[in-house]
């Protein structure tokens, strides 16, 4: 069977234990194993000490034209990719694109920001200020390349936007890159890097792949590295808390759990534009990916003179969503990844059950299409209702990270559904969805600092809206709180997280001349 | 004997158990008790539900306002203040100056900023983008006030500037401030609290403080809130450390140790006005506050062939400085703040000694003027020496936070310069000094990503530079790795610490009309 190489100091190596093996979750038919016991310490060293100075030595906008090719090889080989992420990922095909067009088009945008910064290699961070009696005793502030290491953890749902978004941004700032991807579904991230190794003119000690167990590596973090990290709050804690990460205050980017909201107004009649979109977002997020975004909305809260009409609305539209092995096309929904995701969100939905009621779906039994009896990881769209939207702790305070929604009432006031937002204790996005200037002028400063993003659905921006499921390179990703406090994209705000901010303090010339050349 | 009460919950209360006593550092002379055991439940409850709903209530103007009147209560009582950190402190009256100046300054220019910032409680963070196919689809960051509590831990060096500087970020930032100042010297921050209490125009729980141990306070920490901490890297690390600074993802901003180093570059002649600034920079770092300022030059770094006519030059200068009561005129560097902040500094002297040779001082044994027989904690002013900058470790890896400085000899090249500068481990800030374009140039992009902020000495600022060490209300403070990788001042880059960033996605007339508003 194919054993997953790592790709560090500039060759393919393979470790000397087993340590995992690939399926296709919808048949758990084996597809690759993946092996442990490589020298990371060494790998650390090499990025240090050659990636990390020609990354340096290059401008913002040769960064960028980097990005730009990084970008051409993933588009290039596009249909390989999507093929491997039905087969390891239990995508669907529209998932797959979800992904792997998601990483070229990350790495576009941010080959354009590169070009957009220009030929400097030092970033001005703001004007320059006057600080002493005369403007000839000035202040500048810049941003520089962070001179360390990148280091990613990454999370098993997206192997190709995952580790696109945070290499775009490390790269463009200089940073050389190790990243981890989740073992599980490793095989588009292996690959991917695989392509860009033979095809991405990636300078020496740039980029650098583990597959396989992190080992020692979070053991070689020193000061001016970056940890980032997605995944689940628990693993979260644990890297926060790495010797090494505490005793060099390393820079660590989290994002973690979120119980994204999304708010219905009561202004908003279903059957309007605006209604229509809500009902789209809210499906959507339930069944794309199986649920496994975690951007995706787990609560809905609505008014409570319109639950019924919402909860008959969502039983309508999740009946039609046919469950089965990814790779068919009448297939709407695939398995969740790993057998280990199946049983978290069975025991999520089990504690949701015992404070709600059903809306669809049951418990997510389901009898999948186009696959062997018994075999694969599945579980169908849930839907759970709660009417004591205050009351229902179970739906505020975990994350079930699969194809389940709770809908909760509420009377319809934007400060009260502002509270219920901020009771899921700091999430990535939150949606709402009105018409009406005054209820969003009221829910927004109210909602915005419990949450990284707030997708405000209207009619007038329906017709061309991503959804909030979206994570775009233009705006921030990462939320406070349980979400993980971190920041990641939106556009320069991403790329900052991997340079050092450093204030120039002298001659207002000599200053000038720094940022000019 | 007077017990320093707290400021909590609205009332001033005294805890159950004795803690602590402050003393007079000079004579040893007691001046006041610190007792513990006072409800912290309550505070963070009482910031949470009074201070932080007033003061998001109210918009950047109005909080600029209040700083300008906090400012105003400092000044108006200066000469109080500056008795209190004369006593208290073992300031002379110049160190006391720099900490109650330093602290109505940053006020000052703190409630500048609010003003300019003005009648808006939603701020702006960049242009609007557009994300869909066309301009209506759009995006828009933002900056909201953090719906939680500022917990300050400040340091013993300055309790006046240290409440102040982080006060004034938090509360322009819309953000309640609980404040634990260090007890051995907390009777200025006391003082000066009880004072703006009294007179401040400070909303019902806008600002609290907690003189005594620090008890169950962190336990109280959740997701919105913001720890900001100024001391030492090993305490740093048991906060960053603490249960619920982890569960939570509580934002933390440390400001722990650091070596500053100072650069003299090849083409300055001592007698030059960039070798007066450097020399009167470095003796000034030395013996102000006796030398514990974090931002404090600990290393200095001299072309080989100057190195003897600056140990000549530091010794001249240096043996000018009377040590003793700061209380007199005649004297310009009184003791250590502590017992054992003096046991500390001898102890790292010590250390430095086996290591290097001596330029001034010896191990800092002094008579100082005017104390009783035996009493104080003094150590004079010490300059060692090493003629091996990369070799000796001493130098580079151990903050010794007292009038202690360590010459090393290099060759005088800009890229050999910052490599040792990097050596400190990632640093507040360091100082260049040279007249020479292309050294500085090539010096520059090097030491930046290692350093919060770079002094650039010159003849043309040296008539108006305050020095590497003034941490000036402009300019960030904080720097990566040793120094605890935190951001502080820097104008609307410290307040930005305090605030939430949130992306708004929607129609562009919607996410214009939010931010006008």
């Amino acid at each position: 069977m194919k054993v997953l190489s790592s790709y560090l100091c500039g060759a393919w190596v393979t470790g000397s234990t087993a340590a995992g093996l690939l399926v296709n979750p919808a048949t758990e038919e084996p597809l690759a194993e993946i092996w442990g016991g490589v020298d990371l310490g060494a790998a650390m060293a090499f990025a240090r000490e050659r990636g990390g100075p020609a990354l340096r030595a290059m401008s913002f906008a040769d960064r960028g034209q980097l990005l730009a090719r990084l970008a051409k090889v993933v588009h290039g080989n596009r249909e390989e990719l999507l093929a491997l992420a039905v087969a390891n990922g239990g995508n669907t095909r529209g998932d797959a694109k979800f992904d792997v067009d998601g990483a070229a088009g990350t790495l576009a945008h941010y080959a354009a920001l590169g070009e957009q910064l220009g030929d400097r290699r030092v970033l001005g961070d703001g004007d320059p200020i006057q600080v002493g009696r005369t403007a000839r005793m000035a202040g500048q502030h810049v941003w520089v390349p962070r001179p360390g290491v990148a280091v990613f953890v990454n999370a098993f749902n997206f192997p190709a936007w995952g580790i696109a978004e945070k290499a775009a941004c490390a790269l463009l700032a200089g940073m050389p890159v190790v990243v981890k991807p989740a073992s599980a579904t490793a095989l588009v991230a292996q690959r991917l890097v695989e392509l860009w190794a033979a095809d991405g003119d990636l300078p020496e000690g740039a980029l650098q792949l583990l597959c396989g167990p992190a080992g020692d590596l979070l053991d070689h973090l020193r000061g001016p590295d970056v940890l980032a990290f997605t995944g689940s709050s628990a693993t979260a804690a644990t890297l926060r808390q790495h010797p090494a990460v505490i005793a060099h205050s390393v820079r660590v980017n989290v994002e973690a759990d979120s119980l994204n909201a999304a708010v219905l107004a009561p202004d908003v009649e279903l059957s309007s534009e605006t209604g229509q979109l809500f009902l789209v977002d809210v499906v959507r997020d339930i069944t794309q990916k199986t649920g496994q975004k975690c951007t995706a909305i787990r609560r809905v809260l609505v008014p409570a003179a319109r639950a019924d009409e919402v909860c008959d609305a969502l039983r309508e539209r999740l009946a039609g969503i046919v469950v089965g092995d990814p790779a068919r096309d009448d297939v709407r929904m695939g398995p969740l990844a790993t057998a280990a995701q199946r049983r978290d969100v069975a025991e999520g939905v089990a504690r949701l059950a015992e404070a709600t009621t059903e809306v669809f779906g049951g418990t997510g039994a389901v009898t999948p299409v186009g696959v062997p009896d018994g075999k694969g990881f599945f579980l169908g769209p849930v839907v759970r209702r709660t009417d004591d939207a205050a009351g229902c702790h179970a739906m505020h305070d975990r994350e079930v990270f699969g194809p389940v929604a709770t809908v909760a009432a509420y009377r319809g006031d934007p400060i009260e559904a502002a509270y219920l937002v901020a009771r899921g204790g700091g999430g990535l996005v939150c949606s709402a969805y009105t018409d009406d200037r005054d209820w969003v002028t009221r829910f927004v400063p109210e909602a915005a600092g419990h949450n990284g993003r707030l997708y405000l659905g209207s009619a007038k921006m329906a017709a061309q809206s991503p959804g909030p499921g979206t994570a775009l390179p233009h705006l921030l990703h990462g939320g406070p709180g349980r979400a993980g406090g971190g920041e990641e994209l939106g556009g320069l705000r991403g790329v900052e997280r991997y340079l050092q901010r450093c204030a120039l303090e002298g001659d207002a010339s000599v200053l000038k001349a720094l940022i000019d050349a």
